[in-house]
């Protein structure tokens, strides 16, 4: 059955407008749907079966019930990650959306071995959103992961509710528990911030100005383009599959 | 500091010579390491700190004193992964050496794309090696994960204290706890067979042959070079860094 999404929570009984002109036309034309008949829209919080309840411009849904499709991670995860070559970062991209990334902000890093380039920025953010998205479709995502640049890492934004920063040193220093105790203190639908820093390593100030916490993720020194990896996958073991 | 690999036995003051040329390259041209610098060396018996003796077409090392350091998973694994594409692959094998894989073992699948080209093998595996031992040292690890090449799955070993098979239709089907259970059951040492299918996926015939655990990897469906990355992640969070 075919999929529409809409960014709001949903909630059983509660009645949604589905505006947009393309659903409205594929529903009324295209699949031909009348009041009465039932369709699954993707909402912010997961997937609901939903029955036209009226069809005017656009067509006013009520929900109905929850459907066992939720496949996003229990927290939103930001991945904000210094620029790598672009076959690198394409391929964090696809990885880190099929591992469950909620959002990328890449970021010009004092010790990025790349510059990110003006001029091809939007042919560069479009490719790489073309990636994310074909990378959501694969692995069952209900939401497509959003993608901005925001130049230096101080011009990110502090709005999370837990900011986590994964450090090399961590590692050299076998620290070993910080990452466990951030996700234990997780709930669901936090708002969550993980910064990795490019090839070069984050730098002193860059790690200072985001008042995170420091954590390492394990013994085993990983690239910058693996350590988001890591990282989503132990944060899906622990929420999803560890029993709490 | 980057790590090389000896395989003889190690005697603090005792002097070994370094002739690999990518090593020997690496410590004199990107290094840039001269008479008299220390670097850090995995022998058969452990990791050590050593300091250029003499350096000529290879370069003398004296050892120095024993470290104690320890960058290997406390439980062996071996991953079985059907045979993919060669850039694919090759990503696969450096990230999954990078997580602490400790032997790969490549098979054609009965639903393998790709088929393996017997008079490009060696060719092939000498490849997939040099990958390997580059992600073994830029990663700390102590040990070069093995690689060899077994025709079909029913040519494996199952001589392994745990069998675990990735199997897509658990995620399909919410299986949310043979993976935890699997890893709680998990002693130092323990010898881990995990097994991925190729794009296609395992087939009913190559599973049941396997008798081993089939576990999910969370609600997403994972590409095939991706599971095992997931696998390797959960497996470092639960056994090094989840307090016990």
């Amino acid at each position: 059955m075919q999929r529409y999404f809409l960014e709001e929570r949903a909630e059983v009984g509660s009645l949604f407008l589905i505006s947009s002109k393309d659903d409205v036309h594929h529903i009324k034309n295209v699949m031909r749907q009348n009041v009465g008949d039932e369709l699954i829209i993707n909402f912010s919080n997961g997937s609901f079966k939903a029955a036209i309840a009226s069809m005017t411009e656009g067509i006013e849904v009520k929900v109905q019930e929850a459907l066992d499709l939720l496949t996003e991670l229990p927290v939103q995860i930001t991945i904000a990650s210094g620029i790598l070559k672009n076959d690198k970062y394409e391929w964090m991209l696809q990885k880190a959306t099929e591992l469950g990334a909620g959002a990328f902000i890449p970021f010009q890093g004092e010790f990025s071995v790349v510059k990110w380039d003006e001029r091809k920025a939007d042919k560069r953010l479009e490719r790489f959103r073309k990636i994310i998205k074909e990378a959501a479709e694969q692995s069952y995502r209900q939401h497509i992961p959003e993608i901005d640049f925001i130049g230096e890492l101080n011009n990110i934004s502090r709005d999370f509710d837990h900011i986590i920063i994964a450090y090399e040193e961590s590692a050299k220093n076998h620290e070993q528990r910080a990452l466990q105790q951030a996700l234990k203190s997780f709930r669901p639908d936090d708002r969550v911030l993980m910064v990795f820093g490019p090839e070069g390593g984050l730098s002193e100030k860059e790690i200072n100005l985001l008042e995170g916490v420091q954590v390492g993720l394990g013994p085993r020194i990983l690239r910058a383009e693996t350590a988001p990896l890591y990282a989503l996958s132990a944060v899906s073991y622990h929420l999803e599959l560890l029993e709490q």
